[in-house]
């Protein structure tokens, strides 16, 4: 079957674990996607982020229609020949970039005209064109465009941006299907709940799509600053009214707690820049918490960084060593930790998904916490 | 056999290829040894720089002394475990750096008294102290203390600088002499001929050195901004009064031009930041010149950077990638860039090697003149 669809293995409370198909192979769910915002998962090679476990890519319209363009990755191969990765990729829309990277920037009815951060040339995005480019790129899951107002808002101007972003799910859909009458099997678009943190208005969210029809729903606007136990009210406010048999992404989510505390209420996809981003800083995520490795304690610490772990800074170097490089401002420094902060995330989403497979989850949580009380990646539940 | 020798294979005119044998293993030459300055060749995994063919590494005194530290890299294990290269490694004693990267310095008949770039702080090295952080540090081959006067400087001036550095070789020899008798099965000391562009300098420096006697003999205080003629000219007015058994070295050098011509006036190895801080700027070396990659005329292009090499670069992606990603300043554009430079000159000296054992090397020379007539790489034998 070359189709796109989501094959449920397992299920655990609201939690699940399967395989989302699509036409650049299957995604092992839960899932974490690393970011490959310009066309490389920064300070790493795309093999060794394979190796990290990960199935899945994102890429990101916005950064890509700017530099280098799509009708150029198209003409080139598309995006999975351009950046060397034969595997999913799911790219977003550039709403959410738009709206939060651009300064200069026109909503309209018929789309978004906003200024390059790059050299301040006008660009303009619409459903239709954001559609354009992820088939451009050659996307196997692509998102509907979509307003990302930011928090704290009113009720009525999240209801006002909601009525929108549905409005704009729709014609996202049907420039996709136009799209899929061509040339689109086994690829996928998601729509995207919005509602801010909102019950009744991430309901109605929720129903808009599902009149439309996706092949998946993204749940949005979230963890952009509100507290974590507003994250996880709204995702139990939300799950619940998405289709049990379709795969839920919560788009830009997380810290590990926010993976766990997610998956355990129904997600099954997850992006975020966090562990190259923090392996940039000099931090590393461990099953005992975060470390960071500027810190002086490390300066003679003979012991690896994480003895369990398979990456090459854990299996190859010491913590005094990556202290000394992070302190130096070395690349290698970069490299080894968003090698090793993107394993970590692959060994949580991997033991995750044993976990649901094995029906033990409540028992994993359990251990995790009386191992780790003091982590910082403790679990909220 | 453990000691330290060297072993000719083969020789072609002035130019030979062999093998220098390690305590951490056997060195091809000529060999071309990319520089670890602080524990790294930047933005390099270890393996990656093994798998470029480099069979040595260069480490540098200066910057290890200053951070994090001779004496705690031995309580680590030394450098070869500290940095995860099991191969041979060759360190500078940090005169050249004392002398060029440290503003306040107080240069005696003792040794130099410098503050660190780092943090200010007050440092001291001496041809005993230089030789003893190149033993804590592991050193498969130490070089000894030496002066390097910046040119173009008088007759007088050279002279004066050259019998200083021979007093300071005979004390390096000393204290490496000492160490030996304790641990250093294997290791080796090696000799700086210094003495400018002034024939009768080098001249006096070779014996001098001579009569210290040392595992090998570098030739230093080239490349410093003198026309390549006048580096050659040096050459070829040094190596004959250097005993022929013993492996040269042309410290600091070069272009891939440089390289060749050195190599046909018997030099047997090589070390130069040029490919990686090369690679982190957007240049590429191919047989056929230098690419700057920042170039739009990159933009479209899908060739590969050099379809013959099999680095990464080369074998996954095209110049378009690598334009977009330089352009971008990612990362990844400074680790692929350099591993192809890395793998260019490797490539390059295991192509003299098997010119030299063929006793083919002015065959070799004279097709790389015609097929590459307009090189930034060209040969001026």
């Amino acid at each position: 079957m070359n189709g796109f669809h989501f094959e449920v293995l397992g299920r655990d409370g609201a939690a699940r674990t399967g395989l989302v198909h699509t036409a650049h192979g299957s995604i092992r769910t839960p899932a974490f996607m690393p970011v490959g915002t310009a066309a490389t998962v920064k300070a790493m090679l795309p093999q060794s982020v394979r190796e990290t476990g990960a199935d899945v890519l994102l890429g990101n319209t916005y950064h890509l229609m700017l530099r280098p363009g799509a009708e150029r990755i198209a003409r080139l191969g598309g995006l999975h020949k351009f950046m060397d990765w034969p595997g999913p990729i799911l790219t977003d829309s550039g709403g959410f970039q738009v709206m939060s990277l651009s300064d200069l920037r026109k909503i309209t009815e018929e789309g978004v005209r906003f200024r390059s951060h790059i050299d301040g040339h006008e660009e303009f995005l619409s459903p239709e064109r954001a559609m354009e480019i992820q088939r451009l790129l050659g996307s196997d899951i692509q998102m509907v465009f979509d307003e990302c107002p930011s928090l704290p808002a009113t009720h009525g101007t999240i209801e006002k941006s909601v009525a929108l972003s549905m409005r704009w799910a729709g014609r996202s859909r049907a420039a996709f299907v136009r799209q899929t009458e061509l040339e689109r099997e086994g690829r996928a678009c998601f729509g995207i709940v919005q509602g801010g943190t909102f019950a009744d208005l991430r309901l109605r969210s929720a129903e808009a799509l599902q009149e439309i029809g996706f092949e998946g729903y993204a749940i949005g606007g979230l963890a952009v600053g509100e507290p974590q136990s507003a994250m996880f009210e709204t995702l139990e406010a939300t799950v619940p009214h998405l289709p049990p048999e379709k795969p839920r992404y919560l788009m830009g989510v997380g810290k590990p707690d926010d993976i766990v505390g997610a998956v355990m209420r129904g997600i099954d996809m997850f992006d975020c820049v966090l562990p190259t981003r923090s392996g940039r800083n000099g931090q590393a995520f461990t099953f005992e918490g975060a470390l960071n490795l500027k810190n002086a304690r490390f300066a003679d610490d003979e012991a690896p960084l994480d003895p369990a772990c398979p990456c090459p800074a854990c299996r190859q170097f010491s913590r005094a060593y990556l202290h000394h490089v992070v302190k130096s401002g070395e690349i290698i420094a970069a490299m080894l930790l968003s090698w090793h902060n993107l394993t970590h995330y692959q060994r949580l989403v991997e033991s995750l998904r044993q976990a649901i497979a094995g029906a033990r989850l409540d028992a994993w949580i359990a251990t995790y916490r009386d191992e780790f009380p003091n982590a910082e990646t403790q679990i909220s539940g």
